[in-house]
């Protein structure tokens, strides 16, 4: 859905709610529902929206140019950093809503510091509904565009893992690596990465969070890469875990676990299709690496909801009877780490579709790099 | 302050509080107290803290170990992605902390879905005093090591800008040049940039936040290079408009704006020294961009604190009268932005001191290059 699009849908969603105005504070939910994107820092930013009303963007003042020139025609309101926002703010929503009591917000977003100083402007402010699942719904299911441009943004993180694979070379270290390829990508036109990249060495892959350094790479290591692209707004996000060295030098239970992985990788995917539960693709690959003895080193979530942002919904994880339907596009990112010793993690995402699933990405998922 | 010293003077300061716990969740400042460093994303973190008792962090299972190895005198409790985050906390600080009723929280970082989901658990939880403003004032001073290291990390930005600098010629592009800049830098060993590397040509200069993109470079305009880095836990952070082509090329207006600028920000720097106010600093500059004309045109505060994040206090703006001391560090940056025509800003950060200031950042702040 274009942004238009989603905005009416939104206010068709509000007209069932038991509230005045949807008040909105996320960034990331405003340019879901707008074509104006901002990073307001500490700043106060908000968006107001009534079925019945000019939606109101209330931005910094240094911001209000951009607003303006994003929705020419909503209602843009602006303070500077030494005046008061909450009074401005407030007074705002007052006269362009009608004095709205009812208030429905992102529960997950609004900070107790907003609610008080909101509070103290208007005492007569109800929380009413939840906004937070009904945008997580928006976003859920993508239209083919949306679906096109997540496979744009795949096609980049292949190629930046192409790249990264392309640079190593004995004694490089994880941050050179990183460096290389972010390069190439904004020589690609990519302003962005959709999360910090990572590239770990050996033992180092064992930590799921591991933060790049300047480990030098051995010959004969293991290397995992997890890394995407912003793309037209759109994320990529893949995981692969490649041999750096001689075929015949790996650790014959480092490519048994290797395998236990991929493996587990192949089946979730091959299980997907409309109808299935979220917690069943779970399942499948948990279970199949539990039973070859890993399970206790498999220790978060087979994977993520992606779109506009990296982590969105559905989660596939146990506990989650979401039922998959066409159009939702996750992750699906087995692994196994042991401290110390070894780490791996296969990643790709996917759109369902009407009987089964398409990837985003396609590079190898079995490399060795002399 | 060591991390250890923050903590011991954090847990003085709360014994002084009306409260039995604090219940933290921000990770920078989990990072302020602990050696403990992460991003959680979406998951639920927190760390519980209270003079007379052991601290608790609780952790996604992912981070188990990592926080264990930061903190091993510490009580570390993790869940699985398909387990109640929100029974397993408060069962674990009812437990560990003697059912503490009055908790202190961030006010400003806690939110309306974490507050109804505590109290679900535990209805007799009562919000108390706000450590916002307690946890920004234990960053505001710096001592001489965290001095030393915003000075390091100064050297780096001196060295970005360079850099930067170095790269232009003529159809180089925005992007190309933050790739450039970035890819050095990391090659340096800077792990990540202090925020999105700001490269803007000639009258895209004009938007304060404005984003990089694959504009090309002419000869004979005005380059506004705004970043800054992050290195050992410190942020720099600096601002400098160059123009690039013939001296005798410039626009006298717009070189007389420049001057302007730059005079408002050398104005606020000599006047900087403990016992003014932070408004009186911002102006210093503003009164002087408003004489000349300008005052509509400079949008936004002089300059904000900078330490181990790059947006803290003291805001330096009108209406903050908190007296400057020594020790207190914070940018100077006054800009003028005209849209469609020229935008130029002039940025360093510095420590207060005895009788003065002390920049972190040394490069020249009129430069032309051919």
């Amino acid at each position: 859905m274009s942004n238009k699009q989603t905005y009416i849908h939104f206010t068709n969603v509000l007209q069932q709610l038991n509230c005045d105005i949807a008040f909105i504070q996320d960034p990331t939910t405003i340019s879901l529902l707008t074509h104006y994107t901002t990073d307001p820092h500490e700043r106060v930013l908000a968006m107001v929206v009534s079925a019945n009303h000019t939606p109101l963007l209330f931005v910094p003042a240094l911001e209000k140019n951009m607003a303006k020139a994003a929705e020419p025609t909503y209602t843009v309101v602006s303070y500077q950093d030494h005046e008061n926002p909450w009074e401005i703010l407030t007074s705002a929503i007052q006269q362009q809503f009608d004095l709205p009591t009812k208030w429905s917000v992102e529960k997950n977003f609004i900070t107790l510091h907003t609610v008080e100083n909101l509070k103290k402007e208007n005492s007569k402010i109800q929380w009413t509904d939840d906004l937070t699942p009904i945008i997580n719904d928006l976003r859920l299911r993508k239209d083919a565009d949306a679906i096109q441009k997540l496979k744009d943004s795949g096609t980049y993180a292949d190629k930046a893992v192409e790249i990264g694979i392309q640079s190593l070379t004995e004694g490089i270290t994880e941050l050179e690596v990183v460096a290389k390829i972010e390069y190439e990508m904004k020589k690609l036109g990519i302003t962005s990465m959709s999360f910090d990249t990572m590239v770990l060495f050996g033992d180092h892959a064992a930590d799921p969070h591991g933060v790049p350094g300047d480990r030098k790479l051995r010959k004969n290591e293991w290397v995992l890469f997890d890394l995407g692209t912003m793309h037209n707004g759109y994320a990529s996000d893949m995981t692969r875990t490649i041999f750096f060295g001689e075929e015949n030098a790996k650790d014959v239970r480092h490519q048994e676990i290797f395998n236990i992985v991929k493996t587990a990788h192949d089946l979730a995917i091959q299980s997907v299709k409309p109808g299935m539960k979220a917690s069943e693709i779970d399942a499948i690959a948990r279970d199949y690496i539990t039973e070859k003895g890993y399970g206790e080193y498999f220790i978060h979530r087979l994977g993520h909801g992606i779109g506009q942002s990296c982590h969105e919904f559905p989660s596939i994880m146990e506990g989650n009877d979401m039922i998959l339907e066409e159009g939702m596009c996750f992750s699906v990112e087995p692994g196994v780490y042991i401290a110390k010793d070894y780490g791996v993690r296969v990643e790709d995402c996917l759109v369902v579709t009407k009987d089964g699933c398409e990837l985003f990405t396609h590079f190898p998922q079995e490399v060795t790099k002399n």
